[in-house]
């Protein structure tokens, strides 16, 4: 499997509702072509591309980058786009395009942040291919499923370098920075919708449309599930009672904190506290 | 790690960045709690549950179902549900909850097609679970990466009996389907959009805006890429010279129909053939 001269491919168009729900590759190939060369404006769909040997070159978005092996790039591919081997070191490379409702969020949260195209390091990512290759060989009906599992995984990884937690308040207008430092400070506070909206400025309907455009959550969800979370932490403090948790987190009494809770988590806070 | 009375517990409220793009698990143990009884209207959630032992009850959409060792399923929560383990019989369950992005569409797909709750059976999902189990406990900043990878792969695997392709004309409006058969047996008339919507009976606006709610492509791109794969399937005969498959394509001429293929799959006809 490991033969680095293992041609390979696979072309295939994506079924309608595959390409709905799923996040599926339709072509994967090894090349070793010297006149390798793509000059695209626009192709509906997204590449990983990974070096074996030799060079190759990427430029979209006016900048230019050089791939050496080990190294690979995501790119979105409906921006235009030109990649080619290095005349004098021609590139080896693997390559799969994949699309799917599966990635389209974060790729466009991935280009809003200027992350695109994104350049790894990886230097075992060959097997990853094979593997992927190999799945495509198999006969079965669980293929195209296997399949979009793997690539996931595959993505995942080579995304493993990005932050999903970290750096992206920056990126983020001042009006939700602000209110997201608010929400964090007040976690004890039992805030309502009322009040988080009031601190915003903003009509509720107007903050949660702009909140959730932004955060992907609702407001209040956000303010509830953080809220959770420290309820958790709380928990583990052995010498810490229940009653004074629900208290501590502006509960009335505690059987409206533990009714919540267990509505949040399926456990109550007590369950949770012997796991 | 293979213990079955290993007791774990994995409760993170998910990332407001990592909500908006990726699969995440909030809520991951194993309970063997003969007290196990949900029973709640809605729930932000989808779940994983995973029989190991006994007998667990799951209520959903007026229906009731028995799991037994080996079985599970994948629920949505935001509509009234309820479960529990069997009294005389107490199950013991793995379960994970998870959200994002990256499975809105498929649920939403499931749910249209009345696959909801999706029973599944399985002898092996155990060592998935504990595999998810172990990437939680690593003390990494690629943990979260990792686990939606997982945890992606997974939820296809249990989904690998329900088939992507076939079955799903039946639930489309009778108008798609028609449209579809149509462009299926003109595949080497080169239609253009024009043609297909005057088939349709509908202004061209109106039909790519249905057809795309119904099939998350464009009526043009699923016609284009039904040609591709055809073309793919004809270059595969080395008797058949590309002229001849250009062609029967319908291109005026064999450059127009290598510049088309080369655009869409990066590579020209002739290299195809040589793979």
């Amino acid at each position: 499997m490991k033969n680095k001269y293992y041609h390979f491919s696979y072309f295939k168009s994506v079924s309608a509702a595959a390409e709905k729900c799923l996040l599926v590759s339709d072509a994967m190939a090894y090349t070793a072509d010297s006149e390798f060369l793509i000059d695209r404006k626009v192709f509906k769909n997204n590449l990983v591309m990974y070096v074996l040997e030799g060079l190759l070159w990427v430029e979209q978005y006016g900048e230019k980058h050089a791939l050496e092996p080990g190294q690979g790039v995501l790119m979105r591919l409906t921006d235009a786009h030109k990649y080619y081997t290095d005349p004098e070191n021609t590139a080896h490379i693997l390559w799969f395009h994949f699309r799917g409702a599966g990635m389209e969020q974060l790729l466009e949260q991935l280009y809003q942040e200027r992350k695109l195209p994104f350049i790894f390091q990886d230097d075992g990512l060959e097997d990853d291919f094979y593997k992927a290759f190999a799945i495509v060989q198999e006969d079965t009906d669980k293929k195209e499923s296997e399949l979009a599992g793997h690539l996931y995984g595959m993505l995942m990884r080579i995304l493993s370098t990005y932050s999903f937690q970290e750096g992206h308040m920056d990126n983020m207008p001042v009006e939700i920075q602000e209110i997201i430092r608010y929400m964090e400070s007040r976690l004890c506070d039992h805030l309502d919708l009322d009040a988080i909206s009031r601190q915003a400025g903003m009509g509720k309907y107007h903050f949660c449309r702009f909140f959730k455009k932004h955060c992907g959550i609702a407001p209040i969800e956000y303010y509830n599930s953080r809220r959770m979370e420290l309820a958790c932490c709380l928990l583990k403090d052995p010498q810490k009672k229940i009653e004074e948790i629900s208290e501590q987190l502006g509960y009335l009494d505690i059987s409206s904190f533990s009714k919540y809770f267990k509505n949040y988590f399926g456990i109550s806070p007590s369950a949770y506290r012997r796991l």
